[in-house]
């Protein structure tokens, strides 16, 4: 597939995913525009962008995975610049939208903090955002611009579709993740299963069980990322305990913090397959992990935006 | 408990929900405000408000169940019309917040709703919302003004606790109401179960099946909302199917639209357990349902939020 | 004249005017963009746009008549799904803009109905309006964004220019409509009269009067509107009491809800004419009912905004 | 009738209504914030708030009468002085609001300044307007904050009471200020005639007409402004030829720009009679002018709205 | 240099500036767009444009010199007739930045109005600013939209440059100018010094002083603008006390109000230099007055900013 | 002086500057709120608001000092967590407002980051700022809302006049700190001298000078902030090359970021003078460092806002 780009076409990468925006280039057949994004001594972020985006349709790539903060920070003040500098259109790819599990006001006096993001994106001046496999699917109503939210499953799927596993079950590590479980386990046309917890009184230790058929089947417990792995591998365990043959996981987010490497390595999990919407340093990366690149969906993504045909066949 | 109002509070009912308003009122012990909303010959809403509200704290009460579009059009017109008559601040309660389950773009070119709905609330000057069991809890981002989500799972839960039902199953009619059936299964300190549907091929016909233990059990399926009653009722044909003693439902909003009630009454459904936040008519009533009240509820986080005090006590 | 229009132009229709918008179509010599408006069982809308209109230039026709609260939500939900869509330019034609006679706070602790729907038009997202006489030309001031006023009064002149009436006057049935009236008499070069009521106490019964010469003239009665028909047929009734040679009446918008054909059937019109920005049904068609078309001037409106040409000749 | 203020109210005057802020004060028995416009070398204003406004309600009387340009300027300023010092509200009276007359688009790429002017005070930070006989009461529908209009014609009807005139005749000066007319006709209980202007084809001399009975009664003109004084002396005129009595005239508004005073003087008029929202300076007072007062009215609505009582009873 | 114009732009004069625009349209090619700003008898602004600039990318020159109001409110007023003719994007160029000195609170209860003016500006509904040294360069944060800042230094520089001036010395005439006297000397390769005022009591006499050697040089003051002309000829007249050879004077705005022209010619100051970001009016032209003209400055940043090419090298 | 405060006063610290606002609680005798800024496995903050604050005024301190985008984020998902909390107003203490050198557009394509700070933080919904020494007052025209700009010169100035130095002179370390040495010179009635810096070519090495008297003077450098320390410490080095007696610095914000402490050490800076607007860590404390205190006057600003008395005796 060859990808036509006019000359006004910009693509800028900032410091989350140098290397993805640079495979997102490859497949445009595009160069990565000319810009650095560095700190003074105090640490205030220093934008400097070193060719004319004058009129030009701008697209800029950034996970505000961690550090989060300073990504965002960096995404804000990247949109000031280019809106100031009088891009045309400034077009957001955030592959990982982090955030998103703060979407709701669970608990009093809570924040929104996923809806804050979002308004100040728009304070900012962003005319448009690209993400993947956003936490809940309403954070596209956080917003007031186009959001088109691509989804990284057919590619978990493509994956385990070639494995050729016989006798698999997709199961949702706790009771918000059914609706994303049935997508692979229909791809797959597979059952699914989930992992219940409850806690008989207040007080009373919690009980953890696996509500469907596991046994002797081959389970891969989805998410839409994986952080400190304390939920995946509880559900490895307990999905071993109920007479699973083995157990994969898979996610699009891999944000893997804190003990996450170590306890996933210490888990029965026979295969953790991530995608690239967030780049792992050298140390996150190990041998059960398959990395897998959301880099074609996005350029796919990102030419018919640019070309103004329908993106809608990414949705799904 | 004896509520405190002083002399600027000012409640109104509008045409949805006039008696669930009169209840609160009595609740409150103060005046349903004077106003009417009728309509003029060719259909156009005509407000008039009967005392004046200037610096006045006002609270609306409308429930936006069908018809929908004319109870939203009421309440956009009430907003503008407190507004400009120098209301001090427009609150407005929204026991069933309508259009919720258009929250996210699901498909290509698809609107966001219930986003829309809130854009037009702030448009029209609302200051804050107090609404009950929203479809999704995200909903409350698609505000930046203060938004109170109180819920009606006590309620219904005390209704079954104090039927002393041995052996229950709490089951969700479909893969994302987990967490809904999660909350009242832990209240009842009983497992949970879900319908799960899927198409082996594209063209197949749809299997349906329950995924988790219900047989000998009594089965309690849960939603938030029971529309047309078709997910309902197959629910409870599979769950009998699979072997359940006895199937009862419960919801917090009863929109009961088109067939819900022929579907219900020919269903396995013992009792269908509901609240007031939608008002029924009486061709609606029907021996089965059983309607509890959410006036209590309401009239304690109306009290609290005159009074400044916190309402988080309400929100689960 | 044939009508250029690039490949990025998009026509939609509504439920109030297809007809109207057919015959848009019919004069541009292009198509209507496919999409369905319908409704789920509890009388939500739901939208369906069958194309892209990423980057596209969209014209979509609505007219806000009866039942103007289900229209105006469609039309507010249907801005929702363009923009969330990415349309280029959403433009909005309004035939007929209902509540417009809703333009100002005229007693207490009215709303100014008129101005919340321009509110809810531009919060959804609106760029550009076009209407048709609006019950007064303020309206336009309730954007921000263009609004292009069309009128049809040369449409309603050119009807009667060619029965060629002799000694005609032209009567505003109330004292709001004499700048209306002067508009067509000038073209008829005619003299003015207008219908004056007034009640002499509080409590005594009204007095309608005629202000202007009428005996042995043929009288055309002209309104921008037509509702309940009270209005016009109370004049005409004056009007031959005061000596009227014949009085026919004329309007923009046909409402015509309640009692208004029976009225008129029973009065002494000779003849009504209106145009079709508002559709009526076949039981609102009556043989001295004449419907005259505006599609030909939106269609030239709709094609000059396109090709960036001057509205201002259409204006008058 | 004793005013209640608490020690919170402040009230301002700018430059174009001194005296009759000080009057109003003297109504409400308080004094005039200290603080003074003044102007810079080059022209540029000045303003020097003598006294801390901090969580006060601020009134500020201003009319945007010539120079117009000038005064709306001082107006914006203080606003945005006000608010940068933590005014709690910024309440702005605006006797006489010009630009009035700009109010829709008349003609091609015209401005609609009166809306213009609306988002501008808007912008600067008023949170209500309170104004009196605005142009087009449609006016109060430019703004999306609290407008409350009141109206001279009581005042005026009051100083025709008084004079006892036999066989009165109310007139409107031209074809939009019927309504106008209508309301002090019905207060006098007196029919109504209009000035009608027409041209027989584009290049031929205009005829004016008066239309209604007219011969031996008393003529009061009215119309909400007299500017040149060209349609009032005009009117006049053909009055007298109609076989009027008398004339008198009479507005809210004395603009008297250009050759007003002259013009009247040279005219039939007997008695003209306006109020003091506009201040006039001396040599625009002369003998068959009559001013009445204004502040008694707006000191009234003041105290209401500062007291939170109703203000509808001053609307007409 | 030949300028590429396509067929959508305009460019409009307002009244403050019509030399300048002329001069600006010889250098781009074009032709002002056919308009006429005019007043009413009243004093209210009439705007009137004569050709359509539907879809148009249009440019309106306006410095906001004196009288200052009535051109703030001339340009708004363009701005809003533009937008509502459909206008593609206005730019604003403000040669002369008016009110810019009350950039910042300085003391209690002072406005802000430089930004009031960029707010006003924003409501209006500009989309891009083009200015010449504004009084401070924080000015351009001032707005949410572009502001290209462009620089008259570089044109007084090469005037001086051609005098070939021996031992010069930049003076700035009080200690916030010195970066601007930094600018003007480095291109100049010369030495900086500055006039301190200070008083040794409150109630003591000022003391003026000058900081930096100046005995046997030329002097040249550079200030951003030269009002009253009351600070260039006292820094004149302190420079000659210390020593100076001569004293030269220069600046961007020759604002020159009351006494301005006077002042400076009874002062020891040789030449004063300025350039035509105001036009002067015939009697503030004097002989040791020489004026630049920054046309070519101006063509060339509309005509970059027209053909989407860098504007940066026009910013020092 | 005792400070009254009602029972809706609410003083919260984020995670910059716990010492300081509890000092400054000390001075009102206040509690500090109860609430904890904590951060997830992952880094996303995770805000707890422990006690109610509906209906509460609530002041919030943090400085955004390094890590400057983390106390940024902090803030603004504090002022979200607060507004959706029904806070009735969200007033912020920012004793040192970071970013605040982005003021303008220095160069191509640079962002203005000060603005956009300040578009965020009413993005979110802050109500008010207090800060101390915005590095430019134009800052304060950022915003919309009310800032109450404090200094902390009058501090630094009673330190040195207790000291009672001989012949001192105030120093600029550069040509934009003229207006600050001015006011602190002023105070101790002393001359001023500054620092320049110029390149005779492009290429050629930076020539360094001391404009003004400092042979045999106490010098005392004054800046907003210091940074790097490197003008400060090079401004020390010039001075004593031109025969100062001695060198004191000060500044009211000590960022002292990299190798500041170090390079002040290696300095010939006797003392250096700063506040507590940024609490430093106790690496960053060493012998000549002399550090003066905020807090009464954060507490008496606080405290006036709160009693709605006027803050402007402390503006300078």
């Amino acid at each position: 597939m060859a990808f036509q780009l006019n000359e006004k076409f910009r693509l800028f990468a900032l410091n989350s995913t140098p290397e993805l925006t640079a495979e997102i280039a490859a497949v445009l057949n595009c160069e990565v525009g000319s810009s650095a994004v560095t700190k003074f001594s105090d640490g205030e972020i220093q934008i400097n962008i070193q060719e004319s985006v004058r009129g030009c349709e701008v697209y800029v790539v950034q996970s505000t995975q961690q550090p989060g903060n300073e990504y965002i920070m960096e995404l804000l003040i990247m949109i000031d610049a280019l809106r100031r500098a009088s891009a045309k259109t400034i077009n957001v790819v955030i592959p990982y939208y982090g955030y998103a599990r703060q979407d709701r006001k669970a608990r009093a006096r809570e924040p929104i903090t996923a809806k804050l993001i979002a308004n100040l994106l728009e304070a900012a001046g962003v005319d448009r955002i690209i993400s993947v496999d956003l936490h809940a699917a309403q954070i596209q109503g956080f917003f007031d611009i186009p959001v088109d939210q691509l989804t990284g499953i057919p590619i978990l799927y493509e994956h385990f579709r070639q494995k050729e596993l016989a006798d698999v079950v997709v199961v949702a590590p706790n009771t918000s993740g059914l609706v994303r479980a049935r997508r692979l386990a229909s791809r797959l046309n597979a059952p699914i299963a989930f992992v219940d917890k409850r806690r008989p009184k207040p007080d009373a230790p919690q009980i953890v069980n696996v509500v469907g058929e596991v046994k002797g089947k081959n389970a891969i417990i989805i998410d839409d990322l994986i952080d400190t792995g304390g939920t995946v591998t509880l559900a490895s365990a307990v999905l071993m305990e109920h007479g699973a043959e083995s157990v994969y996981a898979c996610c699009t987010h891999p944000v893997l913090s804190g003990p996450a490497v170590e306890w996933i390595e210490a888990s029965a999990i026979k295969e953790i397959v991530v995608t690239n919407t967030i780049e792992l340093p050298e140390e996150k990366k190990f041998e059960r992990l398959t990395v897998l690149s959301v880099a074609p969906l996005l350029a796919d993504a990102i030419s018919r935006v640019h070309n103004q045909q329908s993106v809608s066949v990414l949705f799904d």
